[in-house]
């Protein structure tokens, strides 16, 4: 069992979207990940997504709105729906998910991380 | 689909180690809750426990050690580690954990919750 700093945990992190493992639990994965400027849209086909600010003002847009997201806000993205987040200025996030998902969902590209380093 | 604002929410709960879900995905609940004062020893017997604690300085007593956590740090208490949460001024946590997990684990007594009420 090993206490967790967001803050300093975050201070590891070099790379814009290039999540890192901070905890797992029960099949799900707690990462760190650094947004700046514009994601890819995607979606994930079997698994629900969190993603909790924590610093700065994330932009996610869905095909049909968009939600701003400011530090202490989160929002849980069901299985199978697009999504592109757009970070104007540095954004840090927690995101929850399984396991098995892949930053890119649908989509596979130079932005793709297949293996997480943990931090 | 709900932006959902950890301090909005935390203004709305007024009793304390009363667990209110705030959100669900890949069958775990995410759940806010105050503590303040001295809570059961317990553990869950098939559910990893996730505590991210938001507001004051939360106590956890392990059979081994004790663990403090301040505003912004987070632990994972695998399933079957017995712990006792302790807030000696009031709390504010984020809990994560399956929707299976009942908060006073293998205990059952007058501070079991077992309808949590979304808010």
């Amino acid at each position: 069992m090993e206490t967790v700093n967001l803050a300093t945990k975050f201070d590891l992190i070099r790379e814009h979207w290039s999540p890192k493992i901070v905890g797992e639990l029960n099949g799900q994965y707690v990462k760190l990940v650094k947004f700046k400027g514009e994601f890819i849209w995607h979606h994930h086909d079997h698994e629900d997504e969190l993603f909790l600010v924590t610093r700065g003002t994330l932009l996610i847009r869905f095909r049909d709105r968009d939600v701003t997201l400011n530090a202490g806000e989160f929002i849980i993205v069901p299985a199978g729906v697009d999504h592109q987040p757009v970070a104007a200025e540095e954004v840090h996030a927690v995101l929850l998910e399984p396991v098995s998902t892949l930053n890119t969902g649908d989509v596979t590209n130079e932005r793709t991380r297949r293996e997480l380093e943990r931090i």
